[in-house]
């Protein structure tokens, strides 16, 4: 079974180049298929769910606060249970024994075992705080400023979560085969450029 | 006219695939040619020169001592002077036009301006140790813990030239076209994925 497991900088085209690597390659594709797993399984709604951890704001709540407050809608509280949720449903996804690609959820640190090959996605801020204004729902009118303002909560909330789950620094190169640039690329042309290392990988002798 | 620079951790091997890549692409290769040249304009001896870039100890040497003990043999004053006729001698091999690879030297900062692919090159501690190992000189004999403690001693001088030097902090991934971690490569395997993969990005039509 091979896995390809994603980690990806905010706005860094990281979700799109898995999707179109899972394409190429003819693998499942799990990204938000997992959010609607552990919605199911718990009884929850999605959108909190996705919400809860993505802006779990975990480094915000001072310890003291976490059991006296931990209802409050100001205090967002760790949603622990939520992780181990998604630890399970991961594991679940490596069962099927089916070729996959997994984007985010530090799915690399849970299937180690499984051994994939792992790939953090990345681009300057300029490209990143580009291809967020390209993709704004319709309406939504952020400035630069503020999108570089959130894309450097979402990643530093991204960092936090990899801290609380284990494993290495939150993007760290020796942790990760590969670490893609996507600044200067057209997605689709990455993608190719990407599927042909992977595929040596994999196919290599030693 | 097509520059690949590589900025690499020490025992990634780092150069070796650079000049694996060289020969794969028929690309000019530069590494110790520049420490030659540098040697040759200045009237210094090679050996010289490669041990006062390498073990510079640019943090060592606290702002009030580099004036009064410059030239004592303790504290090796930083030779800012090497670092301007290196960057002429990259300069130099821009000018000749030909496609080439350079192996460190933040040749991609002084290069910026001719738009070089840049490669970092990385690797686990257990991976740099045992290529350390393999290729210690006959009669070399340290120990593990020392290969560590040289690795990250000559790392961090190469961290802190960089910082002299200008440019992004050394092994800024958002910095780097690609990051390539060789653990569990054969190098001439991983040569021929980095190659594929280099040549898409200078037949890309963005």
């Amino acid at each position: 079974m091979k896995i390809i497991t994603i980690s990806r900088e905010f706005g860094s085209g990281g979700r799109e180049l898995g999707k179109r690597l899972a394409d190429a390659l003819g693998f499942d594709y799990y990204d938000r298929e997992i959010i609607t797993a552990i919605a199911g399984a718990q009884g929850l709604d999605e959108a909190y769910v996705e919400k809860s951890m993505e802006n779990a704001n975990w480094q915000r709540i001072p310890l003291t606060y976490r059991h006296s407050f931990a209802r409050s809608a100001l205090l967002q509280a760790p949603r622990t249970d939520l992780l181990l949720e998604q630890k399970r449903v991961i594991k679940d996804i490596a069962k099927t024994g089916r070729d996959c690609v997994i984007v985010g959820r530090n799915a690399d640190v849970i299937l180690a075992a499984e051994h994939p090959f792992h790939i953090f996605v990345c681009a300057d801020m300029e490209t990143k705080i580009h291809r967020c204004m390209e993709r704004a729902a319709h309406g939504e009118k952020l400035t630069p400023k503020e999108i570089e303002l959130n894309i450097r909560r979402i990643d530093k909330n991204r960092a936090k979560t990899r801290e609380i789950i284990g494993g290495s620094r939150w993007g760290d190169s020796a942790a990760c085969h590969l670490t893609v640039n996507t600044g200067g690329w057209d997605l689709k042309e990455l993608t190719a450029a990407v599927a042909d290392y992977v595929n040596r990988w994999f196919q290599r002798k030693i």
